[in-house]
């Protein structure tokens, strides 16, 4: 089973609402996942910005091979999200720990989660150290369109996360600031 | 009325959920004020980044004086924070157009905002100019924390924005997580 895949100038629309993210690696021999929430799009090409560095297992990975995906869970992951984040890679399978399903990337040898939403393969664009920011460039996308559970969750950086609740459309009076194909 | 100062170790939970936030400069002569949804935390101290260029009419007063506000607007203001995008400091006004109510802040010219939820007194700690992104430090934070409607807005990116809804509380599994004084 594959995920349906999404056009790519539709991406950004992934990550704008600022969800909290699962971030996978694959340094060759092992796949890793982190939790983070410290994410901005900078660009609707798509590119992204995320804020890592040395204090993440994953991030020797993600240096070395210049690639990751940025994974987009949903409510009913609560547990995973925190889980995730309160173990390392260096000692813990996390995909074996949490049950997540490891699904194969078109562009990146980081995997896709079966289990999440939404999936952004990227590569590493730039690393601007003296900021720990990571500037990224989405590859590829994937959504599970069909899934039911579309609600994301937003940390608040105190232990506690927000629901995304309902939708307000200002599609109309937006349209001239919203770019094409999205 | 000035709004009651929060400690500037919390200010990063205010930014951290991703709501779409409106950033005020001052030029010397006038205040201005642009909706930005491409924001994240890159530090507790608190540090930001915004991502903004000279597409933005606010950008030259960013850059001449180093210094903005970002201020957090709740749901009852959606057309307020649309309106405010749709239109440029160039020609108008965006105070007197939207009725909003310039506070002078603690430690820099640019006002806060006091109709919004909060806001953040910041300083330009240094711009990437390849990549668009402003990383800046906070230097003081207000919260009106007697203010009711408290749900945030998270754009979307195709014109529709999503309610903060019920908070889920994971204080207790993320206890090593979170830092002092949050």
């Amino acid at each position: 089973m594959t995920e349906p895949t999404v056009k790519l100038s539709k991406a950004f629309t992934l990550l704008e609402p600022g969800p909290v993210v699962l971030v996978t690696t694959h340094d060759g021999k092992r796949s890793n996942v982190m939790t983070i929430s410290w994410t901005m799009v900078v660009d609707f090409r798509p590119r992204f910005a995320i804020t890592t560095g040395a204090w993440n297992h994953s991030y020797k990975a993600l240096k070395k091979t210049r690639e990751c995906v940025i994974a987009i869970p949903t409510v009913d992951m609560l547990d995973t999200v925190v889980g995730i984040g309160a173990c390392s890679g260096a000692d813990t399978d996390k995909f074996a720990k949490f049950n997540l399903t490891a699904l194969p990337g078109k562009r990146v040898k980081a995997p896709l989660i079966k289990e999440c939403l939404a999936n952004i393969e990227c590569r590493v664009v730039e690393i601007i150290r003296r900021h720990d920011i990571v500037v990224l460039e989405g590859v590829a996308a994937h959504e599970a369109s069909s899934r039911k559970e579309r609600r994301t969750l937003h940390a608040v950086g105190d232990g506690t996360f927000i629901v995304g609740g309902r939708r307000l459309d200002r599609r109309r009076q937006m349209k001239g600031k919203i770019p094409a194909g999205v």
